[in-house]
């Protein structure tokens, strides 16, 4: 006979409620947030719950419960003693988006303290904290005293969240992955922002990528996640809001690691592509607003005090910011196979093929080579000629240009006509 | 990089595919159930793969596959060098559902071999080893030699499924039953037929149950399931066939494990509950013809043929068929609130009653109650008079019966008229 202790539930009737569509209660989705933690709820339970959710989702009041209760299983920083207002911004991740390490700099030299506790890369998009490791010496993992010391210190920092964040996320988030319940939208949002309301911002801006390279390729769902997000980090006290941005091109011309420090560094020396310019300047303008700021992003990415901000912060955290970087010892080049215009050039499989020359992981413990990765020497609008160099491909070893070059079939088209321009900020929204 | 063995899949690709409602391959079928079997895909992906198969179904081709999978993750008996054809019957459970007890022996003595493989209670509906066990020195587990012995000797034999048959089903089953993935029809189907078929019978009649205490409630899901059943069946040369039986009402009078036992042998005296001789009868007769068998059970268990047959099996697994079965220390009676006709007495609460009395088991490794039960002293069709006694529950512990009268809320319905006689045997599929 099942004997139910008051407070306590059954796991394997709560994955039927929901299986069969019923709305959980606060109460119910406490206990099994808790219970996963705890390790009283197997994890062939919980991703099957995962999986009931993937299909009935999780409405307002469940997913508010649900993200609360995973901050819930852990800390939550209290950055109210720093001077300046504290913003952060988060990217659904995208191919060459190297956005945040210029970013937070600039945000910090136009006055704000951005706590920006990243992530590392998986599958075909990269990670913030790979790229920064390719610089000789930098330490992603600080402890939180420290980090508030750099934040203090520098106006920004960035590094590893802390494993006391939202540590049920941690355990829902390495499950989800081996189990194919990871494309979830209220999952998604419940991840993303249960981590970044623990985190201790005040207010936050959320880049949505939508195209072929991100996520979300479709502009419905994109929007759908933004404004899931955007209402959860209104309802946690957190002032936020979303840009969704174009993804379906590389972002800039390098996508990897050392590849994309160098791209960061050039941008803050006034030397960007104008893409990445456009995204970063957006995001600052966002930013600066929440955080109740009026200063020009323009001028401090123009005078060079946004590349002192991050020459400060990659020195406060080991890192040289004069070192040279790691060099690939294989190069190759892929040609436009006609005279033309480039008209499409697709990030996917631009993200996919640097992933396979090494620039990637297919699982967390893998390492990722610092050196390895793709530079787009053409971009979509740009007149090319028949056997003209479009990307370079660099690898450590020979071996890996096979499968990254067959990730490239169909990826580079050329035509008579220029493509049409489309908007890189595609849309903004706000609570 | 995910290097693909080129016989070997991904899991989580194979996930996402189903989820994303892709139908999966025969080869990636076989591969997903040999290696869920050995070990290579973990419980939380195979339940995450059965939880979008509860959403996504399994269409003809793939179910197929997935059965003669599970069959071939085991042994197949070859029961052919039994001199009489055999068949055996496979009911989806119900309250009060002692057919196998009367049916086994009837048909055994009709001129058929019975090779009834069966299973134990979980939940609400009891199980025929959990019965048999009633009765001192029965044993359920047999080697199969000796279960191919007494299946010779006495043309029928009740027992345990080996651990040998379907063994890729014993550990699917283990997990769907606490991960809220049983209740699927292709997964129900599949388990069910994959055992059959590997038992090695060469017909098969299928008793589905329709209605309240049922797996199936609703008469559209129970037909699909048939159906389903019967296609598997007939594609492995298995002659196959079901019968929808009525399941609003517990079957016969006693719904419990040595009360069952007793009113078998009651029926096979002759002197059995006429919804328990018919329902028999029905499926006796069904599987008289499959098994191409000339013969009128009604005369074998009015002349005691069926009960000579039931004497020798028990004995034959070490049961003594005179011995006095087990009797519950504490009796009380539930009555009729009001005077008039007993329009409905509902199968499941009186079987969660049974349940919650000790007559089942909420986990497999949990005993049950030989001696706990319910008698139901009127059936609905009946009249009875206010404070009249319906329901005789019997326990060992005193302190079940508050819990056990609880699920009988509402159970008993008295009205003005007599309820509306409905057919036993509602329907019959064939191939």
């Amino acid at each position: 006979m099942p004997e139910h202790h008051p407070t306590a539930y059954d796991a394997v009737e709560l994955i039927r409620a929901k299986r069969d569509g019923r709305v959980l209660t606060e109460a119910e989705i406490r206990w099994l947030i808790a219970a996963y933690t705890a390790g009283d709820i197997a994890d062939e339970q919980m991703s099957a719950l995962l999986m009931a959710v993937y299909f009935r989702g999780l409405d307002a009041a469940e997913l508010h419960t649900w993200t609360e209760a995973m901050i819930s299983s852990g800390e939550r920083l209290d950055l109210g003693a720093l001077r300046a207002p504290t913003v952060d911004k988060h990217s659904t991740g995208g191919v060459g988006d190297k956005v945040s390490l210029v970013l937070a700099p600039l945000v910090a030299a136009c006055g704000a303290a951005v706590p920006q506790l990243s992530g590392r890369g998986l599958g075909h998009t990269g990670g913030t904290l790979d790229k920064l490791e390719a610089i000789p010496g930098w330490r992603a993992e600080l402890p939180t005293a420290e980090m508030i010391a750099v934040l203090q210190d520098t106006g920004c920092v960035i590094c590893a969240a802390g494993t006391g964040l939202a540590p049920a996320d941690r355990r829902l988030y390495a499950l989800r992955d081996v189990t194919g319940t990871v494309e979830s939208i209220p999952l998604i949002a419940s991840s993303i922002m249960s981590k970044k309301i623990a985190e201790g911002t005040a207010a936050l801006v959320l880049d949505v990528k939508v195209g072929s390279g991100a996520f979300m390729t479709e502009l419905p769902a994109a929007r759908l996640l933004a404004q899931t997000m955007v209402t959860l980090g209104t309802e946690a006290g957190v002032r936020t809001a979303a840009l969704l941005t174009g993804m379906d091109v590389p972002l800039g011309r390098a996508v990897g690691n050392a590849v994309e420090v160098e791209e960061a560094v050039a941008t803050l020396r006034g030397e960007g592509p104008p893409d990445l310019v456009e995204v970063t300047l957006a995001l600052a303008r966002e930013m600066l607003a929440l955080a109740g700021l009026d200063a020009d992003p323009a001028a401090a990415l123009a005078d060079g005090r946004a590349l002192d901000r991050y020459r400060r912060m990659i020195a406060a955290q080991g890192g040289d910011p004069d070192a040279a970087l790691p060099r690939a010892a294989h190069v190759r080049t892929v040609t436009a196979a006609e005279s033309g215009w480039l008209r499409r050039l697709d990030a996917r499989a631009v993200g996919v093929a640097a992933w396979r020359l090494g620039a990637g992981r297919a699982r967390k413990e893998d390492p990722v080579s610092a050196a390895a990765g793709v530079i787009c020497l053409a971009k979509p609008g740009d007149r090319v000629e028949a056997g003209q160099p479009v990307l370079e491909l660099r690898a450590d070893e020979e071996p890996r240009f096979g499968r990254a070059v067959s990730a490239l079939d169909g990826a580079i088209e050329v035509g008579d006509q220029p493509p049409t321009a489309r908007p890189l900020v595609v849309e903004r929204i706000t609570a």
